[in-house]
């Protein structure tokens, strides 16, 4: 046995960096990220499903493709994490999920993250995941935005934005645990602590820093809270949460204010259930009820016809 | 908003559990996990992949299905992790790289982990689910059993455990990156310290430890030690490693060892590379190389004749 020096490849030193990283985190952000990346062990390999990686002007995704699908239609889905943790990989089996309830395939974003990427990078890659699917064809009555948590309020963000540049807007917009109040001010912050076993106002406050901190925009601005924000005009849109979650509070504020601006508004409160529930998909009776009611919704607001591939 | 008692899935009361341990993990064990669970992340998506979660006989695994293979036949791959760490779904991406190149399906355990289940629960895992293979259909010489680090003692230690009942023998073994000496005494645990970027003499330590500590077996015991136990009638066998791991001396020990007794071996180093190199599937050129070098090895050894499913 003898060892000799090799000229690896750049991504076999990128190997070698991941490789050293998992038992000594350099930093609490990559800790914290670290802890939360193992969240996908929540959801169950959806069947009949294939994954490819695009790019999707500039932003690495996965494409999630169900065996029967329309494939005119497509989810534009973003995952949660205060906008610091998770991954496209982490939400590929939930997103998978609800593909194939809803017969359409999906594209699962790794937006760029905070602290290194501030506010609004991840608007701008939505944003530039939804023009890349206009590029290859997509009618923009044809895409839903789709997220949880941030991810829920990116996918409405993106739709205002859209919708205040006076370009074609998505179809339809879900929402599940969004966050929609960067006050952290909302009674349910306090009054649901004890049953929400995931956030904590410490945690917002983390990501609210990694996030907004630095950027000079007030914690009131318009546009990084939907329960301050205009929402006319917006499409259909679901709105969903856990009733035990700390965000149930501002979420059904949310739901309210889009009634009130003559949104056709889907609500569902999820009883008992925790925030990002959708993290679950495939083990938990409570969410896959959830989903598939997302599905229907979604079959009954656009003229889904799914086949086989 | 109003929270009201709801009665919850135990299903949903296990997701509370999951989503409360990544931020805070009970114990070190945990930790370590947590830290492990996210090497999937080094592995691409495989295209035109499905996966399916199956139970084989009482191990629970992901059925890895390419959309051309052989489907008379698979191997049964167990994952890395030093019996306490990853699982299944850490190494579901890189057995459908795998799975690609060779043209057939794939069986991913999730075998019992340490310190929980001590050896032997990983080999009678391992068995059972190549009982299982067979109650499906599967000739025992149409099964290749494959692994990476203890998942390579484990590929060769079903086969050694067959032969000595006098069973029918799997049809190749792949043992990647194995771990052949507990007694871990090699000069290559020193002399490749600097260059290997995951293992250390104190992370083997902590493996052994929750492995075989308090079962009364010896660090020489020859059932758990590859370098040390009787090689005769073996499978043909392909063994890899890295040339920049700490493994690399027991592993080249091993290669010699299986051709002197008389097994059809084939040895494969893969220069500079770390310990289980093939978590990189898909993204490092060096692991991709290797993972072809396998799988043409497993068509000249085997009469594979993948077609479209």
């Amino acid at each position: 046995m003898t060892t000799t020096t090799v000229t690896l490849s750049p991504q076999a030193q990128a190997f070698e960096k991941l490789l050293g990283a998992g038992l000594t985190p350099p930093n609490e952000i990559e800790a914290v990220r670290i802890g939360a990346e193992r969240l996908h062990l929540a959801a169950s390999e959806p069947e009949g499903v294939t994954y490819r990686e695009v790019d999707a002007k500039g932003v690495p995704a996965i494409w999630v493709q169900p065996k029967v699908a329309d494939n005119a239609f497509v989810l534009l889905h973003a995952h949660a994490g205060g906008s610091v943790t998770t991954s496209a990989a982490v939400d590929r089996k939930l997103a998978g999920h609800i593909a194939t309830a809803a017969g359409i395939p999906a594209l699962v974003l790794d937006y760029r993250r905070a602290p290194e990427h501030k506010y609004p990078a991840q608007v701008d890659d939505v944003e530039a995941a939804f023009e890349w699917l206009l590029s290859q064809g997509y009618a923009a009555k044809n895409i839903v935005t789709i997220g949880h948590s941030i991810g829920g309020f990116l996918s409405a963000a993106v739709a205002i934005r859209l919708r205040d540049a006076g370009k074609e807007l998505p179809g339809a917009v879900v929402s599940i645990s969004p966050w929609c109040d960067l006050q952290i001010a909302n009674p349910a912050i306090e009054a649901n602590a004890g049953t929400d076993k995931l956030l904590t106002r410490a945690l917002l406050e983390f990501f609210r820093d990694a996030w907004i901190g630095g950027t000079g925009i007030a914690f009131d601005d318009l546009r990084i809270n939907l329960n301050l924000t205009d929402l006319s005009g917006l499409p259909p849109t679901l709105v969903s949460w856990g009733t035990y979650e700390i965000l149930a509070g501002e979420d059904e504020i949310y739901a309210e204010r889009l009634k009130a601006a003559g949104v056709a508004t889907e609500v569902l409160p999820v009883a008992g259930a925790q925030h990002s529930y959708v993290w679950a998909a495939g083990r938990v009776p409570e969410s896959d009820a959830a989903i598939a009611h997302i599905a229907k919704w979604l079959r009954s607001t656009l003229p889904i016809k799914p086949k086989a591939q």
